[in-house]
């Protein structure tokens, strides 16, 4: 089998979710990470790819180079990762894929909808993938969780209680620590904090799981350290195309969660509670019966939790896989797409562009009602 | 020490509630159970009030017989709980209130702002105590999270999370069942249903440990299952009158949610997080360090902790031990106003009719809300 | 109902277990506190037993004087409780035994194997009851283990794993300690100090929820701390003798366990696990099935659960109510015998005389086994 | 950086411990898979090698094969991985450490003591590395406990007690199962089941975070099931060379228990708590202090811990990083001894041959004991 050749722009040193994603793409062996531009310091950013193993000709300063010189080459790559910072992602997000790369673009996936919009356009135009890395979604029981939403195992959905919620910008000593500054100041991350960053995973699970979108939703969102511009903490009450009612909570100034990412789901015929610094259990109940613990790497899951899960059952499974399991679905689409037959990609789950809007659609609509005293905003874009 | 004459209406033969408050208030030997009128068939009442040690004359038909009763006995009783039926808590208590009986009452205290307003100034005007059944307050380490925010261990309190959620109530097929029906119709159960009969026990407590009030709240309600007129699902988010932040969780629809009582306190100086099916450990995490764990009976913790605790560390309390914390804590009062000397009241931590005034203010502002689709309602009485 | 007159020797001012009981008895309300030796002290103890509500004519100097007293009251006690020292068990509980009363011994009954053979002995032959206090066995879901044993749930039993370990003698700057010295003192403690304190119980509750004794075991006793003379840990292999295996761990110096009394229960079609920290959860797994969490109050449990839980389910029970059982079972067998006839004693599950006589006779045999290095030994009295 | 060539011997299609190997070995991106034996069907063998990207001349139909391929090849591999059916473990291993290929050999290292010795022999006289994939050993939290003895928070480690109990070889009906049953055959297994698959893993956890070997030890064996002939479930106590006492309980019909391997570890300071399911948090206790939950990818951690963490806290990290952190490890020492300088490897922490060695003499040791009624019997090889 043929790899893949690969690229990626951002997630130079110390970055980091550059690592995460170069993990990802190596965990199951099907990329050639082959070209990079990885640092806005041109310089720096080449050393490092190449010390990456990156050949030094294809070692770019910036993105511009990169697309120029991948574009032509009969070895281009077929998928670039765009992991910059956010207000780049949707100018590098374009120029790729209107060069027919394959893209999976870190969220937020855009700063506005419109750019959003743009985006989706383009990717149905040109035919390119564009994949959002709500890497969440590839944890073995998020897509088991999925796998019974689909199979009726719930029935209708009725609740889904979600919530990304951590502590670590608590300190409110911290305030000029630039590290953390930048996230609560509009002109560096936009129109909103906690919730663009992290309750936006959150979101996307919801929907992810449900199959649902979010239809309005009503948010009230504060600054727990006064000094802050943006939200840090914020809730968020919606309504889904499905019918069914969402609460999400997302914190940074929860002391003592360290990442906090859950999600509770509601049905007519059971409730389900998965936990993410906990990924390998998943709590069912059906409706009057008793809670039972389901296991990653039980073999009675779910195809879906079977092709994402690596190891035998009782042992640990972690984020890189889940990271992982993006890639190799990636990796099974592109194929699909050269090899044209007989690749399967029934088992695929991918945020693609459409939700990379859709939760830019909900950011914004968020903010509009946190900015409105909490009046329910139509969300989608 | 003599015993403390107590009595009970409501509570009879099948009640959840009757049972309950009968085994905290002898836990610790403090009461003489010796009147009551525990069911609204007379006979039956008498009946099981004498199978429980109550004498034969002291066993009424019905509370106006009991008040008459009791009220010119030299041996009357001191205390009486309440415990029918919610529309009748208002007039019982007020009349026993009136004539000087100490009154603990279950929650809801009134069906309305105006009758728990009156109850507030009876009680004051007659001196005597009106205490209300949040009886989770009682937990030892409930008690100790409202010291360590008292001497200041959180900092200012930034934002309060909390939670009673449960799933008993997800049976569509059981919307004709009786005993789950009357809760969700407008006129058996008045203005609320999960809000009023739950998240009022999560508000109280959000307002016992942080020692704030709610000032204002946008709620947001949902019947997930269509025929009710009621609520199962609520959200609500509030302001506290000492700027921290609230957010509440109530339903009825959470399947394989037991209980689902939690607190989440997160101040400027730490976190402390508490489940009330796990009572006997508290999370604390101070700013920048790690998470440790509170076990209920460690001889480090706060008097109101110690004073709250029976058994040594390691073997678990539960609730019926919260309940007599609240019975202990009321004969604490009741001796200090009756010996008028030298009983120190220092540590007792008990609801009174205040807290049933605003907590009742709190369920008919959320009601207003949602009805307003989320409007930011002023809750203070 | 009538009460049972009921009477304590020892447990008086400080002590840790006195207050339990006296909580245990009063729950039920199925007890009249009316006699009492609480003290070495005979004044402290009088004075004590009269504030606790004991009349002054029965608070008694000393186990003597109460018997004197006692025996030849028309009003006398039925039950007495012996909470003295370990070494003078033995005597009280013979003396009480032969005239008649009935007795709840806390564990051990004996310091040696004969002294509890002659209780057995002496109980048969006047029918007066003696039970040992292994209280742990009152927990509703210990007695639901119990009673899935007994139903076959399990299948054949093939493995019970137990422990008690906490870490509350750990610290070696201690070993002055008067508190903590006598019990690593062969003079004061007997022959054995973690296994016959704490390992007795972790027997017990493997031999009351199996069903089954202990046949010969082999076990390795160490002194942590080298300045102890008894062992502070302890590991016990044992068969029993419906043809289990067994294997319980002890400890005294396991620093970060609070109690640490648990149970797994391992047969043919399943297996249990319970905490009895956490003793409202029992985890339940059928042969090739799920994990099933199985909660205290559930009405679909044992008769022999439900029996033995008082508040509904998701409200945490604890150490205080299991002991509430073991006396109201005591009392259900009393008037059993006083009334002779259609008092239903088929729930009660109480260790008696000779579960006092088994543990002793295990933990002699361990003490063997380990001053041979492991050898087995017969541990059938 | 110059990728090290790789090779693997065993762990074909089908197999379990194969894919994680590979896993492990392509997580860190270190390693060139460029030669295998990976079948005993040498034409299966070849064509899963090719389709994993190993080229066709390079895809072994036998291990001898391979040895004779690559032993003369200027780009010969670098490093083989043994992962063949455990009886051919020491002659593979044997031959090529003997012309100088570093080996990393699946547990159990050798099938007697003798040959393991032989194998420690050849590693030191060759120079070759020979590692034991202990691979629980590589979990950032393990190196954490294992640095945290180290440096001497513990002080003197008293008491270690260790687990691995499963339940998946529970089901009496599935004894005929092939893939079930060799395991209890001594033909195929050897001298020991469940002890030398499982407990094998505990002990040397044991070694590994104390820093001590097993010194002597005395063990009970038991077969749950009656038609097998080696143990199913063990219990061995042990004295460590540095003086800690080891308890160590081992089980194939815990049912209920997904895997199960846990550690404990008691010293005069402190005690700590670690479970491989829930690999990413370990619960640290000071001596009468209050317990912490330590989180993996706290950055205050130790330098073993850090370094062997790659995803930020609150993140789950699972076994095959765990796996990934071994590889690494040889990595770092391959290349210290290649290019001779300026490697740190004061980091690595490494199972090799000399704790394959000391495991299998526990092994032995174990048998000895179980069949002698567990007399004490030297462990040390």
């Amino acid at each position: 089998m043929t790899m893949i050749n690969w690229g990626m722009i951002g997630g130079g040193e110390g970055s980091q979710i550059g690592p995460a994603h170069r993990l990802g793409a190596r965990i199951d062996g099907l990329y050639n990470f082959c070209a990079a531009a990885l640092d806005i310091d041109a310089e720096r950013g080449k050393q490092f790819a190449v010390s990456l193993g990156v050949p030094a000709d294809r070692a770019y300063a910036n993105w511009h180079d990169m697309l120029e010189g991948e574009k032509n080459r009969p070895d281009r790559i077929q998928l670039v990762t765009v992991a910059t910072p956010n207000s780049t992602h949707y100018e590098i997000t374009k120029a790729f894929l209107e060069n027919g790369f394959h893209v999976l673009c870190e969220k937020p996936m855009t700063m506005t909808i419109e750019e959003a919009q743009e985006i989706v356009r383009i990717s149905e135009k040109t035919g390119a993938i564009c994949a959002v890395n709500f890497g969440y979604s590839g944890y073995s029981l998020a897509r088991h969780m999925r796998a019974m939403v689909v199979r009726g195992d719930l029935g209708d959905i009725r609740l889904v209680k979600t919530e990304f919620a951590h502590g670590f910008h608590a300190d409110a000593t911290d305030a000029d620590n630039p590290r953390v500054r930048w996230r609560y100041d509009p002109k560096a991350a936009g129109v909103s904090a906690v919730m663009a960053d992290c309750g936006i995973h959150a979101l996307n699970l919801a929907c992810f799981v449900t199959g649902q979108e979010v239809d309005k939703l009503s948010a009230d969102f504060v600054s727990c350290i006064g000094s802050r511009e943006l939200e840090d903490d914020a809730m968020v009450n919606f309504r889904m195309t499905g019918g069914a009612v969402g609460r999400l909570w997302s914190s940074a100034v929860a002391i003592g969660r360290m990442h906090g990412l859950t999600i509770q789901v509601f049905g007519e015929k059971g409730g389900l509670r998965w936990h993410q610094e906990q990924p390998n259990q998943l709590y069912w109940t059906p409706l009057n019966g008793r809670t039972e613990i389901i296991e990653r790497g039980d073999e009675s899951l779910s195809p879906e939790a079977i092709s994402s899960s690596r190891v035998t059952i009782g042992h640990a499974e972690g984020m890189p896989l889940a990271f992982a399991n993006i890639y190799t679905d990636l990796a099974t689409l592109i194929r699909s797409r050269v090899e044209g037959v007989d690749i399967d990609t029934s088992h695929v789950a991918l945020p693609m562009a459409i939700d990379g809007l859709n939760s830019i659609a909900s950011v914004y609509a968020a903010v509009e009602s946190a900015s409105k005293e909490g009046a329910w905003i139509d969300a989608k874009p």
